[in-house]
């Protein structure tokens, strides 16, 4: 029984059909073999409590510490597993995950389960809820091969067999000195291939990159994806290996660290999916939506200090939607890009002036172009459907079009110098989100329409 | 010399010191063999020619191969690197890498290099570019151990030993049958700690979920990301292993999917970086723009056709912007968390019903909220600054908020069923960017407040 990833309905039902018609534990359990432990996972939310209780008590701790680790919630579930059994689990599961479950547990529980677990998982969790959930230290596992330098490639090979029994992430293996600190790592390819008469150290990569523990996972998701290795070790301040970071890690870090700043560029206040309650859903867009609701009466009230020119012309108000949206694109296009590039490089004072230059060329060259077509389109439309005169129409459009080029090249500014703004003195520059720059960006837009529409047509040309 | 991930200008610095003072080439081999080889494709930019030719004659090709797999723009100096060189380089590269490199090869120089190289990259090269880039196919790489089913444990070591002087990725051994079709897959921890009287089938997991070579890659990513393994196979119709994908990959291909969704909700046509020039950022951006522009267009003919509402009672044009931003904002919001949806499930009709029904729901409760917050505050900030009679200034602030609110439902449920409908059809449901949502809302926001203002305040209230 082969699975194919993506034909998930098939497992979905299969496998509680499984649970429910099998003749015996022993048959479900060796049937459930053929199942990969995400899919066992993903069937949870399709059985009974009754035929979940089949599974934590059929399924030894290890099978069932490696489905919760694949559970989206598994907040939903663990309050099902008795105690002990939930301890058994508990101490089977990799470090990180098993730190991740603690935090789903009921503090009453917490107390008494704490004394259950093994020395080495309660130290395991302990230290990793330590770090702050932004950090690095957060994201580590203690599942790991590590050795003396010390050993001879015999040794090495026999003490890698000793701890594969206990370890998964063997592909890379740890090297620390006498004084346990990290000097280096060896790719178990090059130890399996090596001659047992060379220098362990031969084949140790003393240039592997490493992390430090308390450094910020946004800060640091650019570089490790760039050394693409399976696994970095992550050091305290004494240069003591505290754990590892595995490449599904970076996956799911560089996963939620998009998301995130996708979620923001659209002034969502964190991600959502299906599951959620109206509720939360609720939760997380209001605050932003009142905060916009405030600034949009700002830019209502600065339209009102211009009534007195739509008035005398109200064919001028046709355009205001016309301007602030495209000066709230400009401004999100040129937002998004900052965002990315601040998140991806690391950018000397030399480079931020060089992004915002090249910002506002993109935004003059687009800005023109784009007035130009404004003012012989809406030109054409003006004297075509409005009634005015060529000349007049012209006026009219031509104020349009300027008042788009000076709206776009402001917003690209704007767009580009809040979130450098933002990163320089520590905020999230995603907190400038889409929403946020366009309205910013309809107030400059505004003043500059109707100020220039009011100077241009009414003042100078006066043709009214 | 270990070396700290981020800690880049160092060796950026270092590594160009390196290769001007060393004294001979074997000196600055050796001393070049402290550092990671993501470090020294990052040096390049700061070395002269003279300089990066010491490189290309010095590094024997397999390392060449290493630094340039880390380059970001390997095509700046593959023209650099004599043909006989580039080949040997290209055959010692993963294949993926190898396929990806060939694309940044003028043509006169591919059609004289492709004899040159092993009949096994050539193989590769064809293959992998014989997929779309949106294909899974596109992604593996052959650099993968596979074993036939029929092996003894010993075997097994023994064939794993002779392979990974070829291969890399050794984590998980793959596992045919006798037709060569894909049955399983092997830990290689688990046969390093097999006893050697044990079958080999007891240690091959069968359930090892694999992927189809022409799968979207976009369908794919959150099922990959799932079932968080080390490495997957890719089997053609056949079942055959064509070839596997890293964690790696899956990291590049989440990170490429994720920003590929970030650029287009904010309106560009794809992610762009510092290094760009400002043509190539002009090329991106305009499209949109100009698009954006004629629907721009569309929506001031249609505030044209209420130009009599506001020549009546120009109060009303103070809030349009009030309205169509929020409808705007509110369309967003509803559009990422579809988008978002839609990438990480496989939703039946059932679910996206749901889905409809509870953005509307959420649309609803902000929408009436924020209405209502409109109603109070408008009307009194009217009386106060704009000389209405309270009761006139009520009746238009109501007509404000009641507007917020139908503009605000009916956004939900554009940003919802747009990107729903995108998907039915198979257009990439991104397209339905921010920006195109924001210009559709701004017509239903438009018609919905001027109808109302008119129906409300000239018909029924005639408070002119």
């Amino acid at each position: 029984m082969r699975k194919e990833i993506l034909k998930e309905p098939i497992s979905t039902e299969k496998i509680p059909a499984i649970i429910r018609q099998s003749p015996s534990v022993e048959a479900m359990q060796e049937q459930l073999r053929e199942y990969h432990d995400h899919d066992i996972a993903q069937s949870f939310e399709h059985l009974s409590r009754a035929e979940r209780n089949l599974l934590y008590t059929g399924l030894d701790a290890q099978s069932l510490a490696d489905i919760i680790s694949y559970m989206d919630n598994p907040a939903d579930y663990i309050g099902e597993i008795v105690i002990d059994k939930l301890a058994d689990v508990i101490n089977e599961m990799d470090a990180d995950d098993a730190a991740d479950l603690w935090e789903d547990i009921d503090e009453s529980v917490q107390v008494k389960l704490f004394p259950m677990l093994k020395p080495e998982t309660r130290r395991n969790i302990r230290l990793i809820n330590s770090y702050d959930e932004d950090e690095i230290g957060s994201l580590i596992t203690t599942n790991y091969i590590c050795i003396r330098r010390s050993l001879t490639i015999r040794q090495a090979m026999h003490e890698l067999v000793k701890q594969a029994g206990e370890k998964d992430n063997i592909s890379t293996l740890y090297v620390v000195d006498d004084r346990k600190c990290f000097c280096g790592a060896i790719d178990l390819k090059d130890l399996i291939i090596a001659r047992e008469n060379v220098a362990l150290d031969s084949i140790i990569s003393t240039a592997y990159p490493y992390l430090t523990d308390h450094d910020k996972i946004s800060d640091s998701i650019e570089a490790i994806k760039d050394y693409a290795e399976d696994s970095l070790p992550v050091l305290n301040k004494d240069k003591r290996i505290i754990g590892i970071i595995t490449a599904q890690d970076v996956v799911e870090a560089v996963d939620d660290e998009m998301s995130e700043d996708y979620a923001k560029l659209a002034g969502l206040s964190a991600e959502e999916d299906l599951s959620e309650s109206t509720k939360e859903s609720i939760k997380k867009r209001l605050p932003w939506l009142i905060i916009l609701l405030f600034l949009g009466m700002v830019v209502s009230s600065v339209v009102g200090a211009f009534e007195g020119v739509v008035a005398i012309l109200p064919v001028v108000i046709c355009f205001q939607s016309l301007i602030l949206d495209m000066a709230g694109n400009v401004g999100t296009q040129s937002l998004a890009v900052t965002i990315r590039v601040l998140m991806d490089e690391n950018l000397s004072g030399a480079d931020k002036l060089r992004l915002v230059v090249k910002e506002m060329k993109v935004g003059f060259c687009n800005g023109s172009l784009l007035g130009v077509m404004t003012f012989l389109v809406l030109g054409i439309y003006i004297a075509l459907f409005k009634g005015y005169a060529m000349g007049t129409a012209l006026l009219i459009s031509g104020c349009v079009g300027v008042s788009l080029l000076v709206a776009i090249i402001i917003s690209s500014l704007v767009g580009t110098l809040v979130p450098l703004l933002f990163h320089k003195i520590n905020i999230d520059p995603a907190v400038a989100s889409g929403p946020l720059i366009t309205t910013v960006n309809d107030l400059v837009a505004v003043v500059t329409y109707y100020g220039l529409a009011w100077l241009l047509l009414i003042e100078i040309f006066q043709i009214i």
